[in-house]
């Protein structure tokens, strides 16, 4: 589990809430429903149209990551890399056959099925690359659903502060409502504002590390697995994969 | 039909009328005929005035992807390429002559009759990736229509508040006038970023994403075809084109 | 003539005028001298300092095509291209010495020229390509002249609407003179935020679709002459130019 | 030790606390603790909220550059690079292998490593090159890390304010009091943009403007070792490595 | 010397200042020393702090562009290039032995040099590129940071301004000094958004314009050593280089 995305989220608002009380603001003055149907709702709004549904429905299943970021195991795939290699050279390619069953990683495997098919170094890399590339290309989509959120919310909340204000000037004639209607006003920028950047713009941000680190893992696979068709010495392909590290 | 785009407009106006509501607002104290036609029409004419004719109309041509996206049926022809990769192995490249006259798709069946021509695979590569970057590079700029419409309004609605701003200055002498003007004036300023945020934006950002995913498909039928060209192994040519699913 | 032009400019005035009038604000409210002065003679002080004489200059010849695009004649250059390489064909590369005389245009002229002189194919295309890049930059170069005077203009708008509110702030004793102050500092934002959102910024995008369209139509010339030195078959060469359209 | 950076503080920080002075406000005004947790505290948790581990930390072990920038020594470099160029002519790149042994810089040595082993110059290239790009590119993300913070900052500060706003709003019937309840409100926007735009992102520009120095120091040792590799002559490797200069 | 320079700086403040006078304000009001420590300062502090002590005085050096941009005389390169063209025609590579010796421009001599002892087209493009990538990186990292400046100033100026409104806020007891204090505090906000649009902004952008240049001249020197060196015909170098007009 990522302890900085918990405490990220712990300290940022911790510090803004605590630090409203420490100046003797009151917690509910900054609890109001409106203001949050406005927010939530609007951004929300905005970024089921603006998604396909296979990039809305994936950024759900990519938030995840923020949580549980994919277990990458480079030092462990360099490891299984060069014992295939090590087998290819002692037995040849089609020694690799009983491993291509075992492996687990179905990425992995259709490079082994290939590499074993006996299929040309270019071409395994060129049909692995071309998965890695679309598969990137829509999670890089599902991680930009966040980073619109963040960029809907300050300004939807702004649609909310300045409804707040309207609400606040038709009633111009009742001075001890003033203060009281702006207040409810302004929190709908706190919100637009604080969940931009307490949430949806670090979580876009986090994500995408996430899918940069994923697609370097696989890069350092298909690299490894072309080098063993290409009959690299086990030895090189240790030094080269090593830059992964 | 595009689901999400229809729940994403009412949730969206929907959470913001409803906060409105909730706070005690007048709905018609949002309707102004006056800040309508400023940020309208001015959005509409910066559009006009930045956009060449043909990616104007190209704009309006392509807004029905918003609600009707392309059937891509990315499965289906991935099918129908493996049977025309066998059938040019059992029969040749001619035998394909039959399948090219029923062929519907106008840009599959340009690369077919390259194919039973007899055009070299790279030759074939580039006659369609051209018509296809051409095509993708109208299409964008019709989607970036939406997206200057999205940067226009804001700052257009900065343009009806302070018009009215200026309005209400004038008036000072007479206070009992002052919330309501101000109230008008503030709606030209919600019609421009709730315009912005909750249509043109969104509406820019998908259709990005079926451009997308409408030139991969495209691009999935060149690399088939391409393949079939360079004799490639129909098991070879699934393979690789399922890296696109 | 760009009928789009005329109508974006009259639509955008019109409605942000017109709405003004609805309102009932009077047209001579936005009407000031000084505020003109600081918002036109800033943008324009900050948009020759930042340009190079040969890229400011290249601006003001370059806005002709805003409202008189230039005649790419697509089609037709297509058909003189098929007609050379008929000619090419059946007469040799020599055979085109005739038409080189003739042909008016003197980027197409200059490749015929090489390519009756017998320049290799690669020749002719990085020849033809490093004259049509470099006028591409200087254009672009021109066009974001305009592109960055629609970034002073608002700017510098905000300028003239702070010297505004000094100026106002000073005489605040007088509460008579209040109002009128602050409308006549509110004007200067008005014209910043106007002539960048209905004229700068759109005529930037104008003028660059214009250059890519332009720059598209010398592409399409180069790849068909470099098609006839590389002796391509009519049919072909073609095929291909069509992807253009 | 880098005099800029501290110079740069002190000028920064010095100009606007001398001029708050010089205007005749007083120093305590400034100081606010609530103010400071909350942009402080809100900031830094969006910034471990938006890192992976690895990237957070390298980004603190990067922050020493900001003081003590690596030192290139690139003249040294070269003429070490051509010493190994002239000793592998004279003796081949066997007579290399007693200068692997000394060499501290571990880049350097397991590129000549590779020379001794009589790896291939592509493949020295490439190996090194890959393990060059995947460091700079953790190093950039790093330095990003700041870059992101000088983004959190101004906005996080507005939030402070906005509830100092809402504070003080509820307590209008007061007035005495709204002068400094404003002004206690106005310190966390200070704070947000006096921390983004004197420390955050000057911080980051310098440490990407670092980075891109080491690593240019990194591909001239590429060069070098891939020249060696080629058996180009020392006086051309000394050439171009000049260029670096 | 560039005229435009000097014009435009007089343009954009004449039309500033002289909006203001015939508005009615005093130049006076906008003389302000500590708002002018603290945005002029605040910025110079942000740019040392974010530069390598190579860069600052770099962009130092490069200052002197703005008003006296480098004399190009491309014209005369392409004659110079031409003539050398010829001299390799008639006498050989070797013929130019004595043009090496003559030649002041270092670039151009280094090329000549690398031409006489027989270097490859490609080393020699290789070796000369190099020194002109990392030379014009390091010039428009030094223009970057008046681009920096420009994004620095507006802020630090509103830290001025929100720094003149605190001390305001704490005499609000005083009612008679309000409106000057409010005027003092603005002053900052224009010294920052002054600054940037008229001078930082537009400088930067002026350099980046003359370095593309530069480098551009540059680039045609290289182009034509190459061609020399590739034994290509001096009409064909001719019709080459006129591309770069």
């Amino acid at each position: 589990m990522d302890i900085l995305t918990i405490l990220g989220v712990i300290i940022g608002f911790g510090a803004i809430l605590g630090g409203n009380i420490m100046e003797g603001g009151h917690l509910e003055a900054l609890v109001n429903g409106p203001a949050a149907l406005i927010v939530i709702g609007g951004t929300f709004g905005a970024a089921l149209l603006q998604s396909p549904a296979k990039i809305f429905f994936g950024s759900l299943v990519l938030l995840r990551w923020v949580l549980f970021p994919p277990n990458l195991k480079m030092r462990h795939s360099i490891d299984k890399i060069i014992e295939w290699s090590e087998i290819a050279r002692r037995e040849g390619l089609l020694g690799l056959e009983a491993v291509v069953d075992e492996e687990k990683d179905t990425f992995a495997k259709k490079g082994m099925q290939l590499l074993v098919d006996g299929a040309e170094p270019e071409v395994i890399r060129d049909i692995l690359m071309l998965e890695l590339e679309v598969l990137e290309a829509k999670q890089l989509l599902s991680a930009k659903v966040f980073e619109s959120m963040g960029g809907y919310a300050p300004t939807i909340g702004i649609i909310g502060a300045v409804m707040g204000l309207i609400h606040v000037m038709q009633n111009l004639s009742d001075p001890s409502k003033l203060g009281a209607g702006i207040a409810t006003a302004f929190v709908a920028t706190i919100y637009g504002v604080g969940l931009a950047n307490l949430l949806f713009i670090p979580v876009a941000a986090k994500l995408k590390s996430q899918i940069h680190a994923y697609s370097q893992s696989r890069e350092m696979m298909i690299e490894g697995i072309a080098a063993i068709a290409e009959g690299e010495n086990p030895r090189n392909v240790e030094i080269k994969l090593q830059g992964y590290l």
